[in-house]
């Protein structure tokens, strides 16, 4: 079976020696002490290794059955579901006012990694209780804040999102589910949505269905589409539970992965609504929340990555096969551990240095939103949204490429679902299409975000490399393994920029051809700059005097091999989107 | 459901315009006329779409079972097998004397590209007793040969390797199952083996396990194993089936895909087998077959990206999603179909311009193999064993990548298995693991094929691709979107050749810290002369005139965008080759 071991070094690392949350002037920033952090962050790594890792492969094995109108979550489930709830893990970055405990998203999201590496599929049932709450939080009227907010804080209940229909995904214009008002302030809601993650359970005594649908003489496409509240049970007055309502689990999907989530069709045949915000702002309201829900997916694909780079580097360190090409390093053994070729160590190194590089990146790109929320930081609310895209693809692209990469290590054991190497990957497969797929993101990036407020939060984002660099510039150490490379890298980003600026003009295909190449260019970017901050860190460190220095030392050496050799395929990405939309577009559709 | 359709037209430009086999003078290539391969291909085609295609999603869905000792395969897997044995199909490229069909392997390859396009799970049935026949027909006594290989070829019985153990996969020198002589000539085996594909079944009436094993007494390591046949009934002198030997299935192994094929963990007690060859020379005995069961599973990755792209492609014409940026294009309709959109055309283009290019590429490399065991043809003999790492390596690793992007175009329904997009990926993933893990292949193609016979047959290569280009220098159409770009990334190819035989003295890590991005760069230069070669017979059809000018069009501009798009990937791989070999072994194996 595969285990878990939290990073808790490597997070402490970033929060407090890199992004220094500790120093902070963000609201709450002062209480994240290393102390603090540390016991919030063991208690959670604990929950995570002991209680919902051991859930992980039952969970894909038994996956959710459909009993009657009844969904069964796999064995362990309730239990675990209860452990979360009893510990207030589930409101853990929640407004006080509702039961929550307030604590930065910064910490939610390190949390978060911890939870997500050990049990994808069951973190998602409080995973959309969390997305459900935001939406009713920044959008529901006050009586529904209190209706609602309390229990889904507590997940006494749990939320879903209801968006996708069978003829609609991205194109949510095109979505048919009807919302009749009925002259009381409430809708008949009524249409199959497809896709819904924890739709149907027993892990908690009510479901609040957030459901887009469209009134009628609403105008068409997206600026028809009302959100509605649809609990599973309706509320009286007093809180406690009333009658069923007529929303009910059609069936429930078999998928390549996540078993564990009871991934359902829903119908709702003059199910009971009520709206959220305003008429026919539904996507809007749907969409305020998509920074955290992005940054939560992007971080799953990394988790993924942890977690299988994890149990690939144990392996490797066991499975004794072949010998050192120059010389045995275990001659008392039958063989030598595979971690001594070359090609081993490559892929390990390629893991490595992602998920450390990523982590950096998922931790700050939290750090500004905490700073968008607690702060009103308006810079920074710009600059998460430049990134979300980038944190949600390009985390789960190379997170889901890794989990392969681990699962590689084990050569045919990978394959076997007993070593559970099969099911990261499965698992981690998701994580690239939901939440707008990674095309869509790429899309989101290159359609919406570079020409949002005129350019001006990726020219904020140029500048605060190119001043970082030159902050720099002194350290003579970092300079041709992080500083020139990051360099290097950053002016390819602002090339490809260009070259959409100024071909975008003439053919809208030309930025659109080089979207998906752009996004993993400003991936690459992005985390060759979390390894420079870091490689900073680690070097301070050093100079400092430290009792710890093989980890600093292994920080610097896994950076120079990302420097080395994963970054440099911004080069290739950056020639593709040169080559402009011609070769993609050039075949008719007949012809394919 | 998925479809399949056979790519006949493709097949047939492949093998009578590019490789033009009507032209060869290897024996048995004067009969491959365009009227006969192409009756071949259209039989072929109607039973890999009707007859096994069907039986796919059945197969994963069912997989396996033991019951009491007695292994039951998916519903219709026993029709189907006897429709290809009846069909004769089981002994296409056998020889006549077993009462095989004699047929090039060219052709055998291009007929189990449509066979493992449909069923990659059913076909390893027969595919692992190609190979059993194969390693007795080269290396059996007479009486074996007389025994074994008739039922083998039309598959009355079937076959099965057994390599692995626990404790040894890659490295056989481990291996510890005995083989006692028994003074009659036969020997005892008693061990386990682990992977072992249909192992255990009752598709046919016996099953002939290849084992390799250790005679007590042998040298240790790889030069003490020998092979022997372990039949699951002993035969009689007359040919019928006597009792059944002491080998039973303990387990069918639970996998991430090909759940329709057997997986065992077989056991020996002391079964009777016979040592095929020489005693002790049983690991040479396997590896002479090693060129076709790696191009075989080369095909595999190529295969189920064909029949993955061929559903994204007809999923992107179909599903109507948002609007082309430059206005509709479906403009009665609710939406366009997502192929107007550039990202789903760019995925479109890596799947088809590397599924046509790697066609070719594998039908080249089975005319070498022609060249060799029909011609004698040394040169042939060589360059087909430098390129098969190639050819296994680096097609299963985009073939795979490729069914994940296929899957990606559908969005969340590639997530569901109903739809099987799902299955192609996971069924994929294992031909990157088997017959060598991919590491292996770049350990085998740097370690050993680079330097065999003083380098020649890879300075063959390079000569090769030389005196093509200088022979098309004058295709003025072709020189920049052809021909200069394969002359870069040869020329890559030998820089990084020269680099490791310059480092490769001081450190032997130095090659194999870059053997994997050393193969990937080696598959492209492949895929290019592949896409060049096509393109200049592309560019002579069109100048003779023909009714088909949109194929020739199409391959055209396919190419085009391999070149541009694709093969520039050589740079990169190139970079990280002469980053050497510090990067990748400096951190200590304490430390990551």
């Amino acid at each position: 079976m595969p285990s878990y071991t939290p990073p808790l070094r490597d997070m402490k690392f970033v929060l407090h020696e890199v992004l220094k949350v500790q120093d902070g002037d963000i609201p709450g920033y002062a209480e994240l002490s290393e102390d603090f952090t540390g016991a919030v962050l063991e208690e959670a790594g604990k929950i995570a290794s002991e209680v919902l890792a051991p859930l992980n492969q039952i969970g894909d094995r038994e996956g959710c059955r459909l009993e009657n109108g009844v969904v069964r979550t796999p064995t362990g489930f309730q239990e675990a579901f209860d452990t979360l709830r009893e510990g207030g893990w589930t409101g853990l970055d929640c407004a006080e006012e509702w039961g929550g405990q307030n604590m930065p998203h910064v910490l939610g999201t390190a949390v978060g990694e911890m939870f997500v590496a050990a049990n994808l599929a069951f973190m998602m049932y409080p995973g959309l209780t969390h997305g459900a709450y935001s939406a009713i939080s920044r959008h529901g009227s006050e009586q529904q804040k209190q209706t609602y907010l309390p229990k889904l804080v507590s997940c006494e209940w749990t939320g879903t999102m209801n968006l996708t229909e069978p003829h609609c995904g991205t194109d949510l214009g095109l979505l048919r589910t009807r919302a009749e008002p009925q002259g009381d302030g409430s809708y008949r809601i009524t249409g199959q949505k497809i896709f819904i993650s924890a739709g149907e359970h027993e892990l908690a005594s009510n479901i609040i269905h957030l459901v887009l649908a469209r009134i009628p003489g609403a105008p068409p496409g997206t600026k028809g589409i009302s959100l509605f509240i649809v609990p599973k049970f309706l509320v009286n007055e007093d809180g406690s539970l009333g009658a069923r309502n007529a929303v009910t689990c059609g069936k429930i999907e078999e998928k390549m992965g996540i078993h564990g989530n009871s991934t359902c069709v829903m119908n709702y045949d003059g199910a009971t609504g009520y709206l959220v915000g305003e008429e026919n702002k539904g996507l809007r309201a749907m969409f305020t929340m998509m920074n955290e829900a992005r940054l939560g997916v992007g971080l799953q694909g990394l988790a993924q990555a942890v977690v299988a780079y994890e149990n690939a580097l144990a392996y490797a360190r066991e499975r004794l096969q072949g010998r050192d090409v120059t010389g045995p390093k275990n001659p008392d053994g039958p063989a030598d551990p595979i971690i001594v070729h070359p090609d081993i160590r490559r892929t390990l190194m390629d893991q490595k240095s992602f998920v450390e590089g990523a982590r950096m990146f998922a931790l700050w790109g939290a750090t500004l939103i905490d700073a968008d929320v607690r702060a009103g930081d308006e810079d920074a609310a710009d600059l998460i949204a430049l990134l979300i895209p980038v944190v949600k693809a390009f985390l789960t692209d190379k997170g889901f490429e890794m989990c392969i990469a681990a699962q590689q290590v084990f050569g045919g054991h990978g394959y076997i679902e007993e070593w559970g190497m099969s099911q990261f990957a499965r698992d981690a497969r998701i994580a690239m299409i939901y939440e707008g797929a990674n095309g869509i993101q790429a899309l989101d990036l290159v359609g919406r975000k570079l020409a949002a407020k005129g350019g001006k939060p990726l020219m904020g984002l140029f500048e605060t490399i190119k001043g970082f660099i030159k902050d720099h510039e002194g350290r003579e150490g970092l300079k041709a393994d992080f500083l020139d490379p990051l360099k290097r890298a950053s002016k390819e980003l602002q090339e490809a920029t260009m070259y959409f600026m100024a071909e975008g003009m003439k053919n809208p295909h030309a930025a659109l051809a080089g979207s998906t190449d752009y996004l993993h260019l400003f991936g690459h970017v992005c985390l060759g700059y979390a390894w420079t901050r870091m490689a900073i860190a680690a070097e301070d460190a050093l100079a400092a005097g430290t009792p710890d220095e093989d980890f600093y030392r292994a920080k610097l050496t896994t950076g120079r091999y990302y420097m080395r050799r994963c970054l440099p395929e911004t080069a290739l990405r950056l020639e593709r989107i040169k080559s402009g939309p011609e070769p993609v577009m050039a075949l008719d559709a007949a012809n394919f």
